[in-house]
């Protein structure tokens, strides 16, 4: 597979919410990095390490069928020059209309700059008490709608 | 406050597990750096962010009195020059005589170097799948305690 190439974490991380909505699991790996261990924990799941092991829990994933649209906000961004955490509120809508919003969900999102570019190395997915969340959109900036 | 200096972030991460086992609040707070913006979530909490917050998040947690050993296994570490990822598996054992498994937690703990050594700058913490732990352990090496 030929490597996309990320300039940014940004860029990497608007892919990866794309290929989420779009249930595009080669966009979604096209996002993470090869060439180390990386590691995925699906809200409520197991941890996964593995290339392998990670593209097959996005491709049962996006097997089950269930759409969604993704509104990321809140970003916490704690940057190095070789690596970038990302700490984002993530709110799925579901439904037959896409307007039903989930659980809340806080991911750390960690991404590596290698040699061709910047990709995800690590996703932290958990589900928030849901009191929680009202209160941090208002006070957290920077909200932004992936789709 | 004078800052330790941790060399390694495997020295600070082990600083932050004995001060979790001490309920050590100024040994935890020497863990978590203080020029970057930090994010703390404790499993089934919300987002903490802020020094501050994080602080006040740890105060409240040693507080309640409980008394705990913590066990961390199956370390997967993705390592750049001036920040370093963690990935852990946390056993908490409760109860009078520290012999009883609370449910298994796992963490992303990421740790930056500055010119005060490796600090952390987030650690997100969750409940895993009870299910899913004794395989866990059985597939992982490097396993270790803490105490």
């Amino acid at each position: 597979m030929s490597k996309v190439i990320f300039t940014s974490p940004e860029q990497a991380e608007a892919t990866f919410y794309q290929a989420m909505e779009r249930m595009d699991l080669e966009a979604m790996m096209s996002v993470w990095a090869e060439d180390e261990e990386v590691v995925c924990i699906h809200p409520g799941g197991p941890r996964i390490t593995g290339l392998a092991s990670v593209r097959e829990s996005w491709r049962q994933v996006f097997a089950s069928g269930a759409r969604f649209h993704v509104r990321v906000m809140g970003e916490v961004v704690m940057r190095g020059l070789l690596m970038s955490v990302h700490s984002v509120n993530e709110i799925l809508f579901v439904g037959e209309n896409g307007d039903q919003p989930a659980p809340p969900i806080v991911a750390t999102n960690v991404y590596f700059r290698g040699a061709a570019g910047w990709h995800m190395v690590s996703h932290h997915a958990s589900i928030l008490p849901h009191a929680d969340i009202p209160q941090d959109i208002d006070t957290r900036h920077g909200s932004n709608t992936v789709h």
